[in-house]
């Protein structure tokens, strides 16, 4: 693939192969760090493209999940390679279109590409398959028992939609795009509007690889359009069997709704809320408070607070303590600069949402001010009390913005940690003396949320084999996956059971003498040979 | 504990080990062989009993779901031979309830505690666990990498709605609860009025396993009741986390609805309705076209067609091997005793079912004809246009009645396959002859259906490792699982990360030196060590 300038960008969505032209609304992406409206123009797809993207994808499907792990692996391979070499371009279109600085962006090509190449390695590895074999057994009384054998496939062709805070890692060849075609789906993307330049950059990249890797077209499109309008005829699509989100509460939702309400439901893994509770423990507060509040801040307003995992809550026992820790964050917080948030539209709910809480808490300070289109930090405090009887509390602000709950005691706190709603995550600082409390903790907080820290802050989440980005809902619309990290292709996927299959039809997977050297389970025992 | 003879049934619901009399609808166990009422009387429960039901289980769970494997392993081994000190009993009463054969329940009685050692079985291998651990790499640039480790750990308290066709399997102690129950998970089950004193006999040695293994009370409650009543107050209940539900396709998506309007979804394994296609290849039609008529009558009629897996619908290509096949199956139809069914409701339902049935397709044959209370089989046939025109000849009937699809080619064929809705199984009769045209079909039915059988007739559903029962809409509500079989458990586990965890808080499963002896992903590779 040659290099494409961002000069070169055409407007157009991507269905199967096709460049295709919206007859919509008009979309521009704006950069938030100069103000400035971004070329070209892209305009909406409406329920046409969303039929042509889906008819192609179901007539991908057969071809594609009949591909090897071995021919997935290097698909995604391909997809990452072609990323790779287009670095520079996406790089300063992607800095151009979220207003994110340029080190944040460049990590994120990698997280990317290493998400991509992650998934790859889960295929060869090939523990996916989910590979079980019962052997016969003629001779049992009184009845014998047939040959069984079971192995994963995938779901159908997937919907995934974009989110506007990573433009790469959680977009167009994200995470759940990554899982997704790893499993042997095609997937449909549903760009975000606050990156369509990054969005068809990347869309080419996947493009491309489809087909150099001798693909069906349909395998891969990416089509622009509304939620409520494009969006919804998506996740209504017969032909579409599965669907995975990353945004709001509201967005999540309404696609909830509407898999649910199609003849054939199907299941959507919408990550949507999360204020990632951290409590500190009284050890911790008092030997380093001042120390943790500083650290707070930083993550606190990295990206402009714009992460699913940003600590938005933070819990402790009144006290010396507490009080250096806010002491430390308050002066952090009120010399951190504004800094662009992602679209217009989201930093006016930041400004209101930041007004809803200061109508029941109290402020402690704001960040330095900004234009229009920043963020200023915020920071407030409450009681027990007043937080748990507090809906607008809970909600999410997303942005720069965060509560401190003052406990009076130790069960202050635990009432709090049972209070709280289901979380991506929750973080606990302890030291030594505090492991006691901790433990005691430690049960409660494993009922709330998908990953649990102790020490550090929540905005990293590593893409890994054990990592849990999910969590009981509102965090997540099904707590028992994750969208970042191997297990993530295990969304995509639903057992079958050969009984008694002709040697000769038996997929790889399962067939007598394990030619692809898989791990298995064996009349219930792991093994691979 | 001593055997408790049906004498001694009181009549009452048993919640967290109190027994309690409902002050609903009297209802009182019919035995549709002999047209007698049973004794004793019993009564629904309503909203309270739920509450109640469901403030034990939330109360149990902390201590619970913190047993070890071992316990509640021991524990599912103790309801077992609970189950089997009071074997002569219980058989006496579900067949008087059941109007099932003896020999039938009697086997089932076996499956029954066979699934229970199955899942202690699988609590005591491990790998239920999933446990994952990724290694700290502090050097790692240009950001270290933390310590994360990743187990499941139980939903929450599970409602569990038994069947009325397998009044001891899929009942109160059946398939959903054992594997809820080794998740730990605690149950409440909505017992089927079906069968309330086979329900308070099982219920009781489950009971009576919670105590003497000193376990919570509220690990397990029995309730009676209606479904759109205390059915929808129980799978409201804030505290309930998962529904396991078998039934019919009304009854079922009723339960998912709810589930979905809470302000808190949450999943519903509902195993709806299967029409079970079975294919009968050119082949093996022409070379035993006789044999299989016959044996096809053996499946359709047993335990008078009350089965998920009953084979409702058979597809041909028109000719003499199906004309033989066809004949041998009305001949041995016609013979077919009329047996009893399980209720007069069933019955009245299986009766409008098949006249449904007799307005769009052609009547082929009638069983022999019975009391009111028995099923009388029916046999009919269509061409394939009709049937993929016709949503009537796709729906279940539940009971012995089937249709034969006559197609006219292999084109014809493929259509109908590929016309089919979701079902638990689908079936191939093929030779050596077929293989070729059957390795085309396999990859639709793959699409179609949770478990895919060459030769044999659905109707047996083994209890081991590699069995699916499941499969897409409407078998299912959650195609991503399965009701039978060790993989059942992992209905109600969810995943949770653990990242720089001190060690003395880390779970045994993902703890340092791997004391539990568990298969374990170690920076994604599977480990014993």
């Amino acid at each position: 693939m040659t290099a494409t300038i961002p000069g070169t960008l055409t407007g157009e969505m991507l269905i199967a192969g096709t460049p295709v032209r919206g007859a919509g609304t008009e979309i521009r992406a704006f950069n938030p760090a100069s103000g400035e409206t971004l070329e070209p123009a892209y305009r909406h797809g409406d329920a046409t493209h969303v039929d042509t993207a889906c008819a192609a994808a179901a007539e991908a499907f057969a071809a594609y999940r009949s591909t090897t792990s071995e021919q997935r692996a290097q698909f995604l391979e391909a997809i990452a390679i072609n990323i790779e070499a287009i670095t520079d371009d996406l790089i300063a279109r992607a800095v151009a279109e979220s207003g994110l600085p340029q080190a944040r962006i460049t990590g994120e090509v990698g997280r990317t590409t290493g998400q991509l190449r992650l998934f790859a390695s889960v295929l060869r590895e090939g523990s996916w398959n989910g590979a079980r074999i019962d052997t016969a057994l003629p001779d049992r009384s009184p009845l014998p028992r047939p040959d069984l054998r079971q192995r994963y496939i995938p779901l159908g062709p997937v919907a995934v939609f974009s989110a506007s805070n990573f433009p790469l890692a959680f977009s167009v060849a994200g995470g759940d795009t990554a899982s997704a075609l790893a499993s042997g789906c095609p997937v449909v993307v549903k760009a975000h509007d606050a990156h369509p330049g990054t969005s068809e950059l990347v869309a080419r990249a996947i493009t491309d690889a489809v087909a150099t890797s001798g693909l069906p077209a349909g395998t891969f499109s990416l089509l622009f359009g509304s939620g409520p309008e494009l969006g919804i005829a998506l996740v209504t699509d017969p032909r579409i069997k599965a669907v995975g989100f990353t945004g709001s509460r509201s967005g999540g939702l309404a696609l909830v709704a509407a898999a649910a309400a199609r003849p054939e439901p199907i299941p959507v893994y919408a990550e949507m809320s999360s204020i990632n509770p951290v409590f500190l423990l009284d050890g911790a507060l008092n030997s380093r408070g001042a120390e943790l509040g500083t650290a707070f801040v930083g993550s606190l307003t990295m990206g402009s607070g714009q992460f699913c995992t940003n600590p938005g809550l933070v819990i402790a026992v009144d006290g010396p303590g507490l009080d250096s820790f806010v002491a430390a964050a308050a002066e952090a917080l009120a010399a951190s600069p504004a800094t662009p948030m992602l679209t217009p539209t989201i930093s006016r709910n930041y400004t209101s949402g930041v007004e809803s809480l200061s109508q029941e808490a109290e402020l402690i300070v704001r960040g330095q001010a900004g234009s229009e289109t920043c963020g200023q930090a915020a920071l407030f405090t409450t009681d027990a009390a007043s937080f748990l009887a507090s809906d607008a509390l809970q909600a999410e602000v997303f942005g720069a913005s965060s509560l401190i709950v003052r406990c009076t005691d130790a069960d202050d706190l635990r009432a709090v940690a049972d209070g709280i709603e289901g979380q991506l995550t929750v973080t606990v600082h302890a030291d030594e003396s505090d492991l006691d409390a901790a433990a005691k903790l430690l049960p409660v907080l494993e009922l709330k949320a998908g990953r649990i820290l102790f020490g550090g802050w929540p905005t990293g989440v590593e893409v890994s084999h054990a990592m849990v980005h999910g969590g009981p809902f509102p965090a997540t619309s099904d707590s028992r996956t994750t969208s970042v990290g191997s297990r993530a292709i295990e969304r995509f996927l639903r057992p079958v059971c050969y009984q008694n299959v002709p040697t000769s039809l038996l997929p790889s997977a399962i067939a007598d003498g394990n030619p692809d050297k898989l791990w298995r389970r064996i009349d219930g025992q792991l093994r691979q040979d």
